[in-house]
């Protein structure tokens, strides 16, 4: 299922090796100008490049093959393509017939009979810019709502002061290891009444959308699990007349949008390719041990940024578009 | 949104004090046997009774509508009604302009126009009788592939010790007060191949499911949280012929099943209906102070458990489906 | 697959000798007053009754089980349970193992590996009473919108003059056959602008929807058939400047409404049951000739105008409450 | 709405005069054999060329972006792309503020505000390329499961001696006319129990699918219009031990396939495209009279064929994927 959301539905394609990838974005309003520059910016954030990052140079330029007419959006499916380049399969061809622990090799082959082994192919991180450029197009339906999102590195292997993330990133990287963090992000000028009880809550809708993204073990929302530690007397937002006292709820209430904030956290995991040595298997089942060489980030949270905020965008714009169809009623 | 699944779709209905709640279960295979008493034990364990627990005294008892044929399923949609008996919606009528802290009425409110103040109408608890009836029905599915599911409740307010749940849950109803806790569920038996990238990934299936469910703010699948703090070298998962070493992938690596075990953990918040004194504000927007009577769990997160247990199923029978569909390959 | 729509979404249960049948109306949007009264009478226009239809006698009364709170659609889910009394399931003991020409016995069997043999089970027309009743739900949102649906029986067995549509058919009970006809269903006040490309196409829907009622076996809208033979010169429906000068197109181009009446013609099929001597099969593969008793409309295409104008006006709520999501667009 | 299927599901793209048009097909089984060249052919039958059809020369040249490995399907997204290249957007810059009688061109202004007036934009024929793109795909899954589709013309203008189709469609080219016909497909070697009652009814599915075709104004399935003029007697397909005796069903009973032929028809309307003067008027309201050159195809019949096999292949595979999930049964 390739396919997310029901009013702003985007479906992606494409491998990380194959000769692309991309997205159709299918319900978009019509009448909404739109062109490649207003994509290219969110690719540029998600691309690989600096301290932090894999050296693999990708230019991810985006093209629009439908969808918007002189300038402006048709009501029409857009869309967006992206030429892979920098493909060195090569790389990979020592690990074709290896699972790599932590990666979907073992699961992809028990359910598909083949896999490509390509950097990952279908399962490879590479498939989250086709997100962005629809997250990109999101963003720019739900500025007409008055709505934005913006994300951050909360922490980076349980340290949160910023000034340190570059110091535990190199660490990791010089021992050949990788190390994990926390992502948040946030959605402001949500209105009141997004999303629908009871299984398309838009507290819901947003942890499957970032649970779906690779990496992610975790999504908390508001107070999150430390309302697990609290009393309903602490955790409970009050209320007057101007409006809540507090937001333990993270900007939603029984799945509906409260209009506060909407405040989102992820647990992503160390990135699972690591040069220092694994124990595993091949597909023949012989005992292996490898270092997986290659060019990856040893933190991936930096990079899941832009991919978190797109994927709260598409939620959003979704949600948006659903509340546009039943609210504010039919008269009789 | 009423309806979850794409192959095993569930459609639940029903307000807390409405005539009744249920839920049609489309897309059952046929053949199964099936009868009330299949369902009924799982419902008698979300029931309220029990120390831990509200003084409402429901029944719960479930009659089958449709989609049963002597005995075995017909392949055609399954109704299943719940009659509402012990309905004192007298009890809410002093609720009925105010907006309850941490409850739904504020965001029902502003997204429909009215609502149904009778014990949260729709957003009430109750809903998730409908739930677990038809998870019922998918774990009898499910006995068929071999999977089953089982829940517990890990801590009470950060409390791991399982004898000192009840001596927590006093204290906080003494007070008036509420806690939260933490819970767990976990699938054994689930082969590797299930859930379908990108956007039908396993995991992100299972987080929406749960983050669904009232009072959830968290959910985490294997080491979830714990991983942000973690190196790669930890945190993956090695191999040898045996099979996996270790699960921190919780079951499931690029949103697809593993056939290791699938472990997932939700963060309950406490109750919302609390007797202490909170501060909020009426429909017509005056500040009033409420202390909320009326029979509630002081703690949620033990009849939270079959609930999580009917979700968790829900999400597995359809994916396990939709495998069906595609796995084991088209001959040519 | 048991739902209908996308927007408005329907979902239908129940056999025709089962304890009951039903639907819930999910998407129905709130603050719309509704009560059973209003539905009553669309299913009393489908019931048995009259010189044209079958004997069978139900009451075919229609209970709101949810989503109505003092006396306006809450929003919620709104369940219709209607149960079934004049059941005499042995008429159809003798049937159990026999495949009854022209029904669906022998597909189901196929299909499900067993079936409920009382009165057609699931397959039975019995079950439309359930979408009669959710499409009256659509008319009263259809009210608000200014669309109103109308039907009606054009021809019988080819002859096209009503007057002598009661002869035709008790000239075929009389000698134990039964006869087909042609039913028209139309939509007044659709507004321009409903139906969505290139899958979504307003004409598209209704030619599913209307095929989906069982003894169907032709759709046309506008000129339809008659189209094949035409030249574009006549076809065509010119313009001025007060709008159309014609409909050949019955209200729809490009799959999109033009604002003129829809205009939909379906091919009804003589109905199967039919006292005359047929031969058949049983399921041991011995064959048989029976003769078809109990309770059967000779002519079903006067209880199916009611049927067709459901499934009219829930594809036509499905499409404005569509276009109310995309349509007049976001503001920048 | 651009997809099309609920397991194998098809997205469409692109506009007439746009830089692309194409397809992403997902749910498409893994571990088939497929290359551009399993797919060219179909798309070389529905291209513009010979004496019946339009001069526009496209190549309509196909390429796999993603979902094959090794030549082999990779159970994900299949994205096909056909770059536009005859593009002559200059021949319609007179028609932009005109609606062409028979066409898209008022509806869509009416929905979406603006459209895309070259060559029709996202109405266009030319989007069925994509259409036919994504069958072929469809066509080669069938293989696997024994099902075959073909199709032809039946009738022009109310001619159904094929010796005099050419005729016909000359002499309406030469008056600056154009004509209708009657398409009919079929499908051999389906399984009985494809289908499913009562929103997925497998007519219902092909009805809707036609009837998504530009131009198809009618659709009829087995007897089709002519059962509405038979008694029962006549239009029941009776058995022996042989199978069935006759097909007035069409290879469908209760929605659910028979095991025989499934034959369908389908009334094309005449090309609305006509060089004869037509009244209409602008987008400013004023009446105009228009000539409309360019290359068309006087009569459409004949491209369509493939276009309704490539919708009959894709109803088809995804009822095949469908009871796939759901029969030969669970075991317990």
């Amino acid at each position: 299922m390739n396919t997310s959301g029901r009013f702003f539905r985007v479906t992606t394609f494409g491998e990380s090796h194959g000769p692309a990838i991309g997205a159709v974005v299918d319900g978009c309003p019509s009448g909404i100008s739109l062109s490649a520059s207003d994509i290219q910016p969110f690719l540029d954030r998600r691309k690989p490049g600096g301290p932090l990052s894999s050296p693999r140079a990708e230019s991810d330029e985006v093209e629009i093959l439908s969808g918007v007419f002189e300038g402006l959006t048709a009501g029409t499916p857009i869309a967006l393509l992206i030429r892979n380049r920098d493909v060195r399969s090569g790389d990979y061809e020592a690990l074709r017939d290896v699972f790599r622990p932590g990666h979907a090799d073992y699961s992809y082959l028990q359910k598909y009979g083949l896999r490509d082994h390509r950097g990952g192919g279908r399962s490879s991180g590479r498939e989250t810019a086709a997100r962005v450029a629809a997250g990109a197009v999101a963003v720019r339906v739900l500025g007409g709502f008055g709505i934005s999102v913006s994300g951050s590195v909360l922490s980076v292997r349980g340290v949160s002061d910023p000034g340190r993330f570059e110091e535990e990133v190199a660490a990791a990287r010089a021992r050949g290891d990788s190390v994990g963090g926390i992502v948040e992000v946030r959605a402001a000028g949500v209105p009141a009444g997004l999303g629908s009880p009871v299984f398309g809550k838009l507290d819901a809708a947003i942890a499957g959308a970032m649970m779906g993204i690779g990496a992610v073990k975790g999504v908390e929302i508001g107070e999150g699990f430390g309302a697990a530690r609290l009393y309903g007397s602490e955790n409970n937002d009050g209320m007057d007349r101007t409006g809540f006292l507090s937001n333990h709820a993270g900007g939603v209430l029984g799945g509906i949008s409260t209009g506060q904030e909407i405040v989102v956290r992820l647990a992503v995991k160390p990135t699972p390719s690591i040069a220092l040595l694994q124990r595993t298997v091949d597909t023949a089942g012989a005992e292996r041990e490898i270092s997986i060489g290659g060019r990856h980030d040893p933190c991936i949270a930096f990079r899941l940024v832009p991919v978190a905020e797109a994927m709260l965008a598409l939620v959003l714009v979704d949600a948006a578009l659903e509340e546009r169809a039943y609210g504010g009623c039919v008269p009789e």
